[in-house]
């Protein structure tokens, strides 16, 4: 099967063929329940622990996609990304899988546990100045030394479709959900979950964000894609705004966005631990503060979107 | 089927007993791996997952054996125990499952999340001085007054042969496992894990212990039972002396038991979260913190033993 990268929004077909793809590096994740929980949000709870999966966030699907795409190009002599969250680490992880190289561009402030994640996944960093400007030109002048190819954290069909296969293997179990809710950053992952549902499900998506980074709820309300400027929110991968491609694929897909307060995400984390044992990240508690403040009933599908978080302030003495 | 509660060391058939018995009532717990860990251990390592079980615990497996070959007793009104930990929970929730009232004498002083947990199985408590004394008095006079039957936390054959079911579960799924590293307290799951290795297993087994609960250590190199007063650790669960039924199946069956210090359980603890992402009790760690610590290679069945702790002091902001 010669791979051409998509032009275009994920159809269903793009959808299943990312699937089959990835399936061998990937790991099928496991779907968690509490009988506390489903008493406490008054619905019947599936969390899909993405927390789980390689690189411990579901960025790894996407990356693999990605990569895989793009393998037998002969222009392609390695990756690029300048994410210093979950996707620069899966981007490492996805070009080791194919022994190709990936270039991390990062801020020289980035925190020490994001630089171990992506050097564990033998990605290859290069330090910038922590501005915007100079993490493009960085990336642009490693791109041209070295023909690498740039891979967007969520802005790019290849990703969208990648992220996608988490829903859709959710909803190959469980055809019957109601309701999905998921954590919305740049979009990457609600694009991929609302098409997965449009494609092969019959829920309703619920968009789940921080009030303290409600740039996806501004764009959805008005129709127009809007950023936040340095939002403020425990939930660090949810601080990013919506990306170009992602906007119109969440404003044709998505039903609601729903936003949460920093003490709504806090709360849920703790309920997560407590009730599944389960350990996320702040982002990942979103979908978990969504579906308890949500008045609604009926089958529900969270996404436990990454598990990745410095533990160290967690002291048991 | 007529029950009747043994009363010497279970036998292999005993433990295939209580494993049929509880079957419908208890998870079937999953088992995680980790490539990162098994380097830092040298060893190809199973973590069998018992923080997922029923009640949070591996204690609900003899809890709920105990209450089932009593169940059709006409002499049982009800059950009583007076542990305030995993066990209170545990039997409340067997109770609960066949319709009888337990019956959870608890120091006056007990955590409210310990209060918390019997009271959300529907165990009815009675508070006392916080006290051995007052302990067995209170129940030896609500034994009187309800007629309901006393079950150890550890120290009875029915529970020892509910716990060895963990272990002949991951058995059946590993049955060559080399070594079982397995967390020591009473003594409930120990002995239990060493019988079912003994009968289905071929593994050496391994006591995980606090250095500052060291009693299982110190009887089993004397070979004399003695206790530790007031063990000051933080693996909670692991406080307790062996009982006087589990310290002989100990001696026989178990290969060698590990001390661990308060810093090699806590880093243990951290390792799991952030490789696993799974939430542990302190106690739970021991198990991880041997394995680690152990100059050994093969492969190695972990217990994660339980999972209830309180998460109020991990703040996130």
């Amino acid at each position: 099967m010669t791979a051409h990268s998509l032009q275009k929004a994920p159809t269903g077909k793009d959808i299943m063929d990312a699937q089959s793809r990835i399936a061998s590096f990937i790991h099928k994740t496991p779907v968690f329940t509490s009988k506390a929980f489903d008493a406490m949000s008054n619905k019947s709870c599936l969390l899909k622990g993405e927390h789980l999966q390689k690189t411990g966030a579901f960025k790894a699907r996407g990356a693999m996609n990605a990569v895989l795409i793009h393998r037998d190009s002969a222009q392609v002599s390695g990756f690029i990304t300048h994410s210093s969250g979950n996707h620069g680490a899966a981007l490492s992880w996805a070009a080791e899988q194919i022994g190709a190289p990936a270039y991390i561009v990062m801020p020289s402030n980035a925190p020490q546990a994001k630089i171990d994640a992506v050097k564990e996944y033998g990605g290859l960093i290069t330090f910038c100045d922590p501005t915007l400007e100079a993490r493009e030109l960085t990336a642009a002048e490693l791109q041209r030394s070295t023909g690498a190819l740039f891979i967007h954290p969520y802005d790019n069909y290849d990703v969208i479709a990648g992220q996608a296969t988490a829903t859709l293997e959710l909803l190959q179990e469980h055809p019957d959900l109601e309701w999905l809710f998921i954590p919305v950053g740049g979009g990457g992952l609600l694009a991929g979950a609302s098409l997965a549902n449009y494609y092969f499900g019959k829920a309703k998506v619920v968009g789940c964000e921080p009030s303290n980074a409600d740039d996806a709820y501004k764009s959805f309300i008005s129709k127009t894609r809007v950023s936040v400027k340095t939002p403020n929110t425990i939930a660090d991968g949810l601080r990013t705004s919506l990306g170009v491609r992602n906007f119109p694929i969440i404003l044709d897909h998505v039903n609601d966005i729903i936003l949460l307060s920093e003490e709504e995400l806090e709360n849920a984390w703790h309920i997560c631990l407590s009730r599944t044992k389960q350990f996320i990240e702040p982002s990942a508690a979103s979908g978990i503060a969504a579906a308890l403040k949500h008045q609604s009933t009926g089958k529900a599908g969270i996404m436990l979107c990454g598990g990745n978080m410095n533990t160290s302030q967690f002291a048991l003495r």
